[in-house]
Formats: C-alpha cells, sequence, structure tokens
C-alpha cells in the first residue's frame, strides 16, 4: 500500500473541512508560480471558533498547541483545494502568532502543534521554515493565527 | 474606454505619492524574478504621519480602517514605482499589524480597510492572501502597519 | 585584494557560528527555487540566549540594536550553511519582531541593528525590503527575533 497524505490524515483520524471563502476582499490563498500564499487560519472547527485564550493568561501550552493543530489542520485543507492533490504539496514557511500576555515565552512550544502536524501529514515535505512570537491580540480572541507558504510540485 | 489601475484610482479621488527613500539600510522594495517585496508601510500622508492611536483604546474600527487605507495607497505608490505601470502587478500577500490593547478583536475589520482598497484599484489582481494580527505596539506610535508582496507581470 | 563577504565578515571581527538544528519538526532553512526561507533566529550567542528583556520597559534602543545584530549574525549564519557561499546571497526581506511594552514606537532604529549589519556584510545585495513591528512577547522574553528571505544566485 503506498503512503499518501489523505491516507496519513485519515490514520490520525483528521478529515479536513473545505474551506469556507473569506466574507472580504481577500481570498484563503493564491498562487504565483509554484508557491501558494495561504491566509493566516485561525482555529476554526466543525462548530465554529474554538480556542479562544491568551497564553499565560489562562490558557495552557496544552490549549494552545491544540489551537495551533487545528490552525495547521485548517491550513492543509486551503492546500488541498489549492492544489487537488496534497502529495505535491510542499509547506515552505509557517509563521505562528501566540495571543500572549507579556510574560509569555512558550511560543515555540505551542507553535509545535503545528510543526509537528504537517510534518505528520507530509512527512519530509513538512519540514518548514518558521517563526514563532507573540502578539498583543487576535481577531475574536484567538488564541493562535498560523500562516504557511508551500510549493506545489 | 479602457479602464485602467489609474482611471480607477483618479475615479476615487486618490494621487499615489512619491514614496520617500528610507532612511537606513533598508529600501521600499525589492524584486526578485516577477515577485515585488514591499517594506512595511505605515498611515503616512502628504503632512506627515496620521492615525496615531491604539485600536480598542481609544482608536475606533473607522479609523483603524482609514489608517488601513493609507497604508494600501502607500504599498501601491510603492508598486508603481517599482513597476512603472500598476496594470502589470497583482496583489499576492497582505500582512496587517494592527496596535491593538490585548482584548481588541475586529482586526480583520479594520484590514478591510487595505484590502477594499487593492481590490477597488487592481480588480481581480487585488485578491490577495491576508493575515491580520494585533500587535502591542507600532513605529512611531501608529494604528497599522501593512506590508506585501506583489507579482509583475 | 577582491572583497568577499567573509573578508568582510573578518573585518568586522564576526564568526558566523555552526548553526543547530532546532530540536522540533521544523528547520532552519527551506530552499524553493532561487528563494531561501531563514526560520526566526533570534539572539542566541556562543555562550547562550542573550539580550533577554522588552524594550520600553527596561531595555534601551542601543540593547535592542546589539540584540536586532546578533539575530543578523544568526540569520547570516544560516543564509551560509544553506548556500555554501555567502557571495551568490542576496537579501530580498527582513522581518524584525521587537518585544516591546505598549507605548514604544522606537522599532526602526532597533531593527537597524540587523539592517546595517546586512549591508555592511553583503554590500549592495545587503539592501533588503523591511517590515518592525512590535510584539506582546517572543521566546524566552528575548528582546528581538528577526526573520528573512534571501535569493542564492
Amino acid at each position: 500500500m503506498t503512503e499518501t497524505v489523505e491516507s496519513r490524515l485519515a490514520a490520525l483520524g483528521i478529515a479536513l473541512p473545505t474551506p469556507k471563502p473569506p466574507v472580504a476582499n481577500y481570498v484563503p490563498f493564491v498562487r504565483s508560480g509554484n508557491q501558494l500564499f495561504i491566509s493566516g487560519q485561525v482555529p476554526m472547527g466543525p462548530d465554529g471558533l474554538e480556542y479562544q485564550g491568551k497564553l499565560g493568561a489562562g490558557f495552557t501550552v496544552d490549549q494552545g498547541q491544540a489551537a495551533a493543530r487545528l490552525c495547521a489542520v485548517n491550513l492543509l485543507a486551503v492546500a488541498k483545494l489549492a492544489s487537488g492533490d496534497l502529495d505535491r504539496v510542499r509547506c515552505l514557511k509557517l509563521t505562528g502568532f501566540v495571543n500572549s500576555a507579556p510574560d509569555f515565552g512558550d511560543h515555540p512550544k505551542v507553535i509545535n502543534g503545528a510543526s509537528d502536524l504537517m510534518v505528520e501529514a507530509l512527512a519530509e515535505k513538512g519540514k518548514h521554515s518558521r517563526s514563532a512570537v507573540g502578539v498583543a491580540a487576535l481577531p475574536f480572541g484567538v488564541a493562535v493565527e498560523v500562516e504557511g507558504i508551500f510549493e506545489i510540485a
């Protein structure tokens, strides 16, 4: 049996959602040559926004990691929509924005929730460059937002 | 009459300024292949900085949108300088940084001020991917900073 | 004598460190075509993290500049590892994240510490586009994090 991104996601019990187009003058992704720029994803689940909170002010690193993982699921959902086939996709760069109290410092651990999923799903092609920073606030009070640049083979 | 980016800007009553080179070791834009990386733009108007304030701490969403729109005007001014012809330009990605109090959450509405102008000016080629986040502080206390990646045909 | 990036660094008294791979599912750099995406660098020195503090809350602009310069040294170290030869490298974009109190506004001056080193080391090829913003918090409480996109000739 050939292992594919879809088979790995199935083994993880992850069903990718169908991305909803933003209700504004921007789009979920833009392709330029073989690069794919994906809009910042928030922890949107099947029943609406999840993980609204601030790290270092009530939210734990575990909750932050789960939020980051859900952002990454949504990035993959957009990458699938854009590429038609996740086996053609490589993750080049993730930028992880963590909603942080001023003295929080565990941003790398939080964003590992997104990085780990990329490698679980895309294997070698999931190994990306990354930045993780702590922001003052995020849309609708979510704990994490992650944007990504991908490459389509 | 053929509609051009310049004719749309004229209809909107927008005159693009001549970008001033930064007084430092960076430049307003760098071109790599057909991609154009434009430095973060602040709400600089003809008479100096405008919109110095913080969202969720005195500044309204309307003021934030106006600030974001002015940042986008400045992005277009640099894109014109870099390309020579805005009809050859496509907006790939905007990143909007909003100067935010810790409990502010309407960053998408604020950055719509920039996104809307991109589509008003560039039409289909103005539809971009985007991230909007809330930062603790911005240069000179401005309310919004927006950076962009463009493509030149 | 031909001036090279290495000779300029030597004249500045800068010895590039050997980058340590991150202890996580991301990597120091990813190359896509001739673009090089380098992960966000913190002020890691030979003996561990330096410059842990917040601008506008105890840390001076001078300290911030030194932190930014050290981030830039680490970016060049990764660029050398990725390219094998820094004379083939051009800096396209830097994004500087400054750990800031809510009323700090001198982010451009702080990030000049990174921008200046790029031009001192890479000369014309060091002139980059740039954004500088103030974030609420950074990993391990460092004062500055800088990420970069480079081009390899």
